[in-house]
């Protein structure tokens, strides 16, 4: 007969192994650790979970995470709102947020059309994005910063088209070499299109 | 002003971070995930984790983790109580389990004897083992399956030391070369190991 976890243990290994990149070996060292070492810890992290499923939800305007509708940057009054950003997670606003060189709005999509994941237009926050616009005649533009992927630059398309009649303009961030990296090393793809890219100095 | 996480958001991050293993980037990965994707999942780890707390303490004979106290593997009719294997962690139990090999019991220290941690003898489980050895006369042999680190070594001298004026066989694990490893890939002082305990084929 093999060896098997109680109950509970076996559960929370489980329950612990359904993170992202956690697998099981994974899981039960960390589940031994949480039983081991840091109960207190570990009951402060189940209170966190708890607390943030209740209280955190998606702002009504950008569809961002938050916990006050609307969120901070869409209710702040410093912030422009002739400008809109549209990402594909609530981690893109983070990672726009840290150039500190962005004042507009954002629009979360949270996900990037798919066709091979059966994922379309209407499966995204894209209706938000659309009505949005119309309800707010202010937006002079609309910057378009999906991820450089298939799924992203798809994305990226479908909106730039549907918005070309309505005379927005439609931006899209740039794609090169990354800034510190050696030109030697960069993949073709991205070589390609910072070539393409090129601007008079 | 830098972008801040809701109050929530934050805190959830960073009691994740308090894994072990998971820095702060994973913890933000991990929060967005449970976030965005899969808050039944995470409803159900919160839950797991009270109830494993609630419920999994030591047994009060081995000092293993468990449900019931006394545990399976003491509470068992069919384990051999003559023998008792010493080990570190619970996790060792599972690993020794797993050999389908060991019909005895065992004892976890939940440590390691650690001059330079401050750990010393009576900061281990090592007082219930010997008021174990005391109540219970039929105890024949002490398996010390501690690691092979510094730590290890120390507490298996240690215990070995108290245990020999008691006149109960005690012995280690074997160390050497590791099944299926090459020779010339192994260290130096487990190929020495393995060079000093060799065996008559």
């Amino acid at each position: 007969m093999a060896y098997r976890f109680s109950p509970a243990i076996a559960k929370l290994v489980n329950a612990l192994a359904k993170l992202p990149g956690i697998g099981q070996k994974t899981a039960q060292r960390l589940a031994f650790h949480i039983l081991d070492e840091s109960r207190e810890d570990a009951l402060a992290l189940a209170e966190a979970i708890q607390e943030a499923c209740r209280n955190v939800r998606l702002c009504s305007e950008c569809c961002n995470l938050t916990e006050d509708d609307p969120c901070d940057i869409c209710s702040s009054r410093t912030r422009d709102k002739t400008r809109i950003c549209v990402v594909e997670s609530p981690r893109d606003v983070a990672a726009m947020e840290r150039i500190h060189d962005y004042q507009g709005l954002y629009h979360v999509l949270h996900g990037a059309i798919s066709p091979m994941q059966d994922i379309g237009p209407e499966d995204i926050r894209l209706k938000e994005l659309f009505q949005r616009l119309q309800e707010h005649e202010e937006v002079e533009e609309i910057i378009l910063a999906t991820n450089p992927t298939v799924e992203g630059e798809a994305t990226a398309l479908y909106i730039a088209r549907l918005l070309k009649p309505a005379g927005i303009r439609t931006t899209r961030i740039a794609h090169g070499i990354p800034m510190g990296a050696a030109l030697e090393y960069a993949d073709e793809v991205t070589l390609a299109r910072a070539f393409q890219n090129r601007q008079e100095v």
